[in-house]
């Protein structure tokens, strides 16, 4: 195994099967189940290139290497996190096919051709600035959940520069925000094809939302996947929920 | 059992543990099970004033009056479905409670006051007119499925004049449709609140959608409700399905 240097808060998961290897850190950051799904959900192309807009400690990109062959480019703001992300590629060995950008997500374009990306990733921060209660007192969570610095909008002006025509945007978000999320998507003409409801429980209403939008796609014949259940009347995971954090397969 | 008068064509069919009985006939009109669903969907208000803009054989009021002691107005343009309906109404002895008007729904404020509606209920034609393939050759069906009298907009223009501020209009309708509906809801300051997606297998994609909108509602905390799914792994109706029509209660 490749040798990387932890910090005293990290610790190494093993994902899939142990294929991929990812430093979390119950302190800084761990991925949430939202970020395993978001990974799944799109169609992911085998070639070309591949955008993780806020990438947190890279789990979506690790996650995607094993279906593609495609570059891979994960930007994330907070040095902490992106060095988390660059030390687990070191750890799969995938230097050569995913990078990490350290920067503002708003200056991606400093790094990527306009109109070159065939997927983006991404999996937002959820909550507005502003409310109370919400804010998280630690600064890397605080950063990860919160809209201080990238708001929704900014996200989907710079994600429609990446992509390529017909180019596909995946996105995880609340259901609650549903009508502004989808009005800002169609506003970009980012057209909102496929999305699937994720629910914690059959009887529950849905709690997250997994969306792929197309750039300059048709605006009709949109479609609700089927639900995506989390846990089972024996209050274990799903057979659906198991294969996709444990399998390889796409959803 | 009050006598009423059969046509050739016709038949009784009891629902609801055999307390409603409505006119039916395979010819002309039979309700589907978006009916059903759609008069289990809202919270029914226990009194005042509640309308069926797309009436069809009355099933949706007649489901209802089990739920409440409102008044109770059926719209419905077809002359021979108006007719089912009313003598559905005998049937069960709820001329008291329910009332029949034949007309056009576009007339509906000749004969309801504006502002003065609970709840409006409405399933109405899916299929745009003019596309190939999905016009029907029976007359009465081709009214009651294709948009040829009215359209989205008139039925959520008139049912936007016939609600009280808070009223409610619930809608069933097809997710392919999805975001045209949201936007001529949203424009006429219907906001959409509830929403559930109704799936035949737990596999499948959504083939109907129940929307409860409010009436210069706030715009936000949408809440996509639990999936419903029709068809359980053995084929049959799940245990909701079931409830919903034999039983009594709302979902």
């Amino acid at each position: 195994m490749t040798e990387v240097e932890l910090k005293s808060d990290e610790r190494v998961d093993y994902l899939v099967r142990e294929e991929v290897k990812i430093i979390q850190s119950r302190e800084v950051f761990s991925f949430g189940m939202d970020a395993i799904l978001l990974a799944r959900f799109p169609r992911v192309p085998k070639h070309g290139k591949i955008v993780d807009l806020c990438a947190g400690n890279g789990v979506v990109g690790l996650f995607s290497s094993l279906q593609t062959e495609a570059e891979i480019i994960e930007i994330e703001l907070q040095e902490r996190l992106a060095d988390m992300a660059m030390r687990s590629i070191v750890l799969n060995n995938l230097e050569t096919r995913i990078q990490v950008i350290n920067d503002d997500l708003k200056n991606a374009l400093q790094h990527i051709a306009p109109s070159t990306t065939d997927l983006i990733f991404c999996n937002p921060p959820y909550f507005k600035v502003g409310k109370k209660n919400n804010k998280n007192k630690n600064q890397y969570l605080r950063l990860a959940r919160h809209e201080s610095t990238a708001t929704l909008i900014d996200i989907v002006a710079i994600s429609r520069q990446l992509l390529k025509p017909g180019g596909h945007f995946a996105l995880v978000y609340r259901p609650e925000r549903f009508f502004e999320l989808m009005d800002v998507l169609r506003q970009a003409h980012l057209a909102p094809k496929r999305m699937r409801l994720v629910y914690s429980k059959i009887n529950a209403t849905a709690n997250l939302l997994l969306v792929d939008a197309i750039k300059d796609g048709a605006e009709n014949g949109e479609i609700f996947l089927p639900p995506l259940i989390v846990y089972g009347e024996d209050g274990e995971y799903t057979k659906e929920i198991s294969e996709i954090y444990y399998g390889e397969k796409g959803f």
